[in-house]
């Protein structure tokens, strides 16, 4: 139990670590009721890029999670932060969903001057030559390039599909910049969550089902990790990684047995 | 003089080389009637996606130019030759314009099954999400991946655009594929102009205004390289240069000088 000496919080994965699919892991309620009751700090964090906070919190009160729209953070509430925080105003946004109901001061305008950051995340039909144009033409007149995820695809119902980071890549290529992530496993994901949690890294452990952006994310910032053998798991991927875990257990369920 | 001994034949750039802008060059029309008397032999090349071979003879015929479409060779047609020479048969295009005329054996379907090729040119407004996505599933299959072109961007009437390598790019990142490039200074396009004059390089020259794709291209599979002061010359970018052309002439009307 000397591994958790310290620990005063959680970041815990939404998909694959607090759920997957539309079903909680079981025994999750009981773990979350218990880290609130014990006085723990706690956050629950995801690499979604379509979803905003309020469409977030609404599916887990369907699956009995009762967790307020400021306990959650995704790319688009960590990039808000970094706009604000860089001292940015206006943003030329390629995101779909309802994602961009949390940039709340930046606005998506076509044909607008003064646009100081383009943010791009995975934008699927939105994505158009004439919008990536336009974000492209920005970016030459000296825009910051801030991309909330640089995956390469993702499998859809359909089938694979492009994920953002194509279409970063390609903005990339044309302008010679590089963009900044903000995604898991990223710093500034990372720093963002600890600043909201109100911790220290040391003080805070990651709780998720993948290597690298949720143990390899963690551990590079001082965070302890914890990997939960549920979701997309697997066994060879762990073993046959460099990246290890502070802790491995069965589920969110199991994290009582190592407070 | 001697530097030309030994050439029979000629590959002449059109944009900038033969004309500018919708204007002759002056003088090239004299030029070229005297390469026919002498009995060399030539080949017009552009680097130009968006139009077939026809659509360019017709623009030719306005300057004053009396050129078949066997004597003009561009990305598509060596695009074409490429595709048939390694046994391909379906091809998935990315074009726009009319370009893909010149796609003789190729089509285009977007829930096609057995497309062995993808060919991704400038394709401006064709750019969707849902058509590089359909691309991107074939390469995924195994089809591979042909670029006509891989530039940055282009000055379109309303101010900088995007060229086809930035989707090239994305498509590359995605799949983890490297393209093949078709365009100057390619060498499968040199080899088919070539093949298509029927002449070895060393009896070949190439003439035109760019000092990467028209020289370095030339001379990096054995032919002579005349660079002509019109188009895109700029005497800086060739002082800074480590290319070197055989020969710089002030333009087309002046190569009767060197023969």
């Amino acid at each position: 139990m000397g591994r958790m000496k310290g620990i005063r919080g959680f970041l815990i994965d939404l998909d694959g670590g607090l759920y997957v699919g539309d079903t909680a892991i079981e025994g999750a309620h009981e773990a979350i009721e218990l880290l609130r009751i014990q006085k723990y700090r706690f956050r629950f964090v995801s690499n979604t890029t379509r979803k905003c906070r309020r469409t977030i919190v609404e599916r887990l009160s369907d699956m009995g999670f009762v967790i307020s729209e400021e306990e959650v953070i995704t790319p688009p509430v960590a990039a808000n932060a970094y706009v604000k925080n860089t001292g940015k105003e206006h943003c030329y946004l390629l995101v779909t969903g309802d994602a961009e109901r949390d940039f709340e001061q930046a606005y998506s305008c076509n044909d607008g001057e003064g646009i100081d950051c383009v943010i791009i995340g995975d934008a699927g039909d939105s994505i158009t030559y004439n919008r990536l144009n336009t974000a492209f033409r920005h970016l030459m007149k000296g825009a910051e390039l801030i991309a909330l995820e640089k995956d390469r695809y993702w499998m859809a119902p359909d089938g694979l599909s492009l994920s953002a980071g194509p279409f970063v890549t390609a903005l990339e290529f044309a302008t010679g910049k590089k963009a900044t992530i903000i995604g898991k496993p990223s710093e500034a994901f990372f720093d963002r969550a600890l600043y909201e949690i109100g911790l220290s890294p040391g003080q805070v452990a990651m709780i998720g089902d993948d290597i690298v952006t949720d143990v390899a994310g963690a551990n590079r910032v001082g965070m302890k990790s914890i990997l939960v053998r549920t979701g997309k798991y697997r066994k060879d991927a762990v073993n046959n990684s460099v990246i290890k875990p502070t802790y491995c257990i069965d589920s969110l369920a199991h994290l009582p047995e190592i407070l």
